[in-house]
């Protein structure tokens, strides 16, 4: 670490001052000292992930399971961001007070300007003369203190990047990467952890907070403030706890409960977020409670939940389409380079549309494993697999680290210890408002309860992390989100830290059964036992009852996914061809590529090699008569050709 | 393209004014609609890259050769420009004039401070009051047209993200697939081309500018002014000539040389640029020659290439030993992870020293491939290759939609007719002198001489591309660099889709063959050759002549690298213990891995089929004993045991 903090303090010591210089120069100059800036603060990081993967892999060797990676990351941002801190001189940006031009009014009496331009006397300095230039600068924010401003060029990245940039390649590849086999036999419990369960939690924590904040009234928080709060903070981590899980190889439900929870969960925290905001804006910061602002603001959340849902989704979909009508599989490079892009563009196309693109993404991330992933060649499906856990292990890190260092360089913390332990009593509060009711009333219509001991690891495993500081960092305005602020990085380092690494302890003290059985055995024993229960009708006809008994939307949905969706955006049989009705058969034949019916059913499209084994709902609830499905299909071949060559 | 523009028409439209919102509020809405611009700039370019993706398609599929996927990418890039430019409405930014409050002096006189801070008085809508609030801006740079500023929002990027996010993978992955065998053996000829060359062709193509611009006085270009313009524009691009030489299977030869010299002239035009930057400094913008100066200025060059060049193929011996050391390849995701940053932070470390990442970047990703690539397990070998691919991909095709774009889009062109014909015929004579005259002292030397249809091809194929425009979008400060970077963006749209598209047709006229062979099995024939010979000694025991004879220090480097490099850095056998004198054999012990002894000759770390097969020098250069390595290296074993257990 000494030898990081040397390293940076030589680096920027060796700033050159170029005295006689004329001023265009000195212009390239500052343009160069800005290079030099970006070039050193990303170096620190990167040169930060290097130390952590080496460290990471020397844990992994050791199989040391008492601090996870992200925590490893943190502890190391941290002693980063002390010893630039610390060590390092401050380099001291010069400023300048100007005053508007005098008879001049404000573009807009409400808020400052993008641009202002000043006019500067600078002196040429080889023969002393002087000549008046205009320069441009723009806007960056408020000033509150004009002192703190010397550290900001250390080490210090714009929130946008968080969002556009590192968040993106997570969020999508935990949709990508999703185990959903387990996500969908529990995605009624899932979604109500995710809904109903993070707004409890987001309105008992800002509820506990601000009896806590009452007695701060220096603070000045409001109730809208605590809520605001208890959003960003109820925006739980998959990241730490589950590459613990996946390490102990958990209990194959908790490990799909909790991951389901904390992925949807920050797509509900988000959009709690901007629901909070813009009740903020109707009521103009009104301390009491206004129905209509509320309603605005739910609808508010529901309606860009669902847009972003639908782009992200549609994204997906398109991405589906496109590789199943071209034959772009010939060209791995341009596929993968396509599947890229387009799952970038649901971000930023909600993003553009200000609706949540982590919402779009996650989706999108979803559909392509669901629907793209099929109609992928198999160099691609490699490809953007190894690609996408690649960039989330960058990604991650660097947030982990980043966490770590802005501990020290950010410079908008505000400590309130007295706030901090209210937030920690809050926050446990609202965890445990979410899970035990909740768990509660959902075993009163589960089939396979979720036992007392599941319950405790789903309370510890609310780990906060990236997404919970992304959405503190994003808004930093005003005292009151500069404490949030602070408060967020700590219980981020704090649960990080602490719960991820005491929840191996947990899970033994708690007698769960860790790494008893290896997780793809398990699935293939499950998968035999109901391919085996499926074969033992009852004589009405009736399948015998399932181990897992899924809702009736679940099975309503898998039912039309696989007569309908799967048929229509990848190469999976049974084609439209045999699924749509009579009447629509020119459609059909339009929208069956010709794959989809030359394969025999031992190719590798069928239901047990593509994606949808991963679903593993058992086959006795899709209704689809499969018997004659090879003699129909050369019936259909012969129509098909016959369709398209009319 | 109608559809992009409507698309970025309605988003840009869809500006929330928020009438009657407090400042705080005010200043997040500012916040997002810098998101949302953000979020729209970069989606408009990811539209355009898939696009594209899609268009490079129907053209393979089509086998459509008159146009290059470059080509294609500027194309639609112009277009997407002109729409964004013409169809969109201009959002404006609203700006305030200031002047610096009285009695203040600036901070440094002969520059601009770093911010201004401007207190204002805003109006606080709900109660129509108004506060002080105080805001900072930051430098953004010279304003030489006010007018202008209106466009500046859109579609246009920072030049700093080129140079530290797009540039480096390009360039990484051009020393990281380099195909070795050919440009080691063509090396001297490579070298003499890209330092002699490039040199030369700045100074021929600046000269011949100077007595054009002589007749444009209100250019008021100096020779220094000139000299820059043909460093920037002597950086020639590798990627859309290579790509055409590729898909039309030329001579391995004329690829080697092309692709040599268009890969090593990028590393010699940034020295050169900054050499004469530096000239600029020293002598003050004067027009007479300075003997002092020119020559720091090109002892400034030595320096910051050799330094640079040490940075990076350190970085690549570093990643090396870290990987032949450590048993990380069981991990080959925190192994890809690692190869992926220490690259990178080669770049970083070069730029933050003030050398050029570029070249740094360049030689590690040679030395990556020379050396790390033997220690990678399997899967991360693929995962690298295939990463850098893809990203060299990404950030080629989005430079150069990025290029045409900003034709349109960007705000400091700056059009002069006869200067870009000018510079046409300079670029053209400069090329010449280049390719001509230096190519017959090189036949003078060569005992395969390069003909002359190749001589015509290597003119005609300096195209121009990421390189230049990103070396004349860097710095833009003054009338003079807007005349160069807009001739320098037409150049690079002129030469990628006129030369680009005319090269396989000059290949055809020139009677060069095409598709004959194919590369691989080219290279199999001749390295079956080489070794038939190698054993065909004389017998006075000398090898016979081989068809490629080597330069003596090629021979001494290739000597050197096999019996000490190679053992050091990789598992490659013959072992240190072999190699190195009796003296040093604690040191050689040490220094070699177990894996490097227990592995039997046809193992997979032989020479015969790791990366070292690329260079393809015959085997006769290589003056080790190895018949008796096997019986050698079970002796050496068990020293080897005894010296780690001692």
């Amino acid at each position: 670490m000494a030898l990081l903090a040397v390293l940076a303090n030589l680096c920027m010591s060796l700033l050159p001052v170029m005295a006689n210089a004329p001023t265009d120069i000195r212009m390239d100059e500052k343009a160069r000292t800005i290079h030099r800036i970006d070039s050193i603060n990303i170096l620190v990081y990167t040169v930060l992930l290097i130390l952590t993967v080496c460290l990471i892999w020397a844990f992994k060797r050791r199989r040391a399971r008492f601090l996870h990676e992200t925590g490893l990351a943190v502890i190391f941002g941290l002693m980063v961001g002390a010893s630039i801190r610390y060590a390092s001189e401050e380099t001291e940006t010069s400023h300048l007070r100007v005053v508007p031009l005098n008879n001049q009014t404000l573009p807009d009496p409400g808020s400052p300007p993008d641009n202002v331009f000043v006019q500067l006397e600078i002196q040429k300095t080889p023969d002393g003369s002087r000549e008046n230039r205009s320069y441009a600068y723009t806007f960056r924010g408020e000033l509150t203190d004009v002192e703190s401003k010397k550290l900001d060029q250390k080490a210090t990245f714009d929130p946008e990047i968080f969002f556009n940039i590192i968040l993106p390649p997570i969020i999508f590849n935990a949709g990508y990467s999703l185990k959903r086999k387990f996500f969908f036999r529990n995605l009624g419990t899932i979604m109500t952890y995710a809904f109903f369960g993070t707004t409890i939690s987001c309105f008992v924590t800002g509820s506990v907070l601000y009896i806590f904040v009452l007695a701060l009234p220096h603070l000045q928080f409001t109730f809208n403030n605590c809520l605001y709060f208890g959003a960003i903070i109820s925006a739980t981590d998959p990241v730490t706890v589950l590459a613990i899980f996946h390490d102990l190889q958990v209990d194959v439900n908790l490990y799909a409960l909790v991951f389901g929870e904390s992925i949807l969960n920050d797509a509900v925290a988000i959009g709690l977020v901007s629901a909070i905001t813009s009740y903020e804006d109707v009521s103009n910061k009104a301390t009491e409670f206004e129905l209509a602002a509320a309603l605005k603001a739910f609808s508010n959340f529901f309606y860009i939940f669902a847009c972003s849902f639908l782009i992200g989704s549609s994204t997906g979909c398109v991405t589906a389409l496109i590789t199943k009508f071209t034959k772009l599989c010939d060209f791995p490079l341009l596929e993968s380079c396509l599947f890229l892009l387009m799952s970038y563009s649901s971000f930023l196309v909600a993003e553009a549309l200000e609706l949540t693109g982590i919402v779009a993404v996650l989706f999108c991330g979803i559909c392509q494993a669901h629907y793209t992933y099929n109609n992928l060649s198999v160099e691609s499906r490699q490809r953007t697999k190894q690609l996408f856990e690649l960039m989330n292990f960058v990604a991650e890190n660097f947030i982990f680290s980043y966490i770590g260092v802005s501990m020290f360089t950010y410079k908008k913390h505000h400590w309130d210890l007295f706030f901090i332990v209210a937030a920690f009593i809050s926050i446990a509060a609202g965890r445990a408002m979410l899970v035990y009711p909740l768990t509660f009333l959902l075993n009163l219509g589960r089939t396979n309860k979720i036992p007392m001991a599941f319950q405790h690891v789903i309370f510890f495993s609310g780990l906060r992390g990236a997404m919970a500081f992304a959405l503190a960092i994003r808004n930093t305005l005003g005292l009151q989100r500069h404490v949030m602020l602070t408060t967020t990085s700590f219980t981020v380092i704090v649960s990080v830290i602490v719960c991820g690494g005491s929840i191996s302890t947990l899970l033994r003290w708690l007698n769960i059964p860790v790494g008893s059985e290896d997780h793809d055995q398990e699935l293939l024993n499950i998968t035999q036992q109901q391919r085996a229960q499926s074969e033992l009708r009852s004589p009405t006809g009736e399948p015998l009852k399932t181990p897992y008994e899924k809702a009736w939307l679940v099975r309503k949905w898998y039912n039309f996914d696989v007569r309908f969706m799967k048929p229509f955006l990848t190469h999976s049989r049974p084609t439209l061809i045999e699924t749509l009705p009579s009447c629509c058969m020119p459609l059909a034949h339009l929208l069956t590529s010709t794959e989809q019916l030359t394969q025999d059913d031992n190719c590798r499209h069928t239901r047990e090699d593509d994606s949808d084994t991963d679903l593993c709902l058992d086959e006795s609830d899709f209704n689809f008569e499969r018997t004659n499905s090879l003699t129909q299909a050369s019936q259909a071949l012969v129509n098909h050709v016959y369709y398209i060559e009319k």
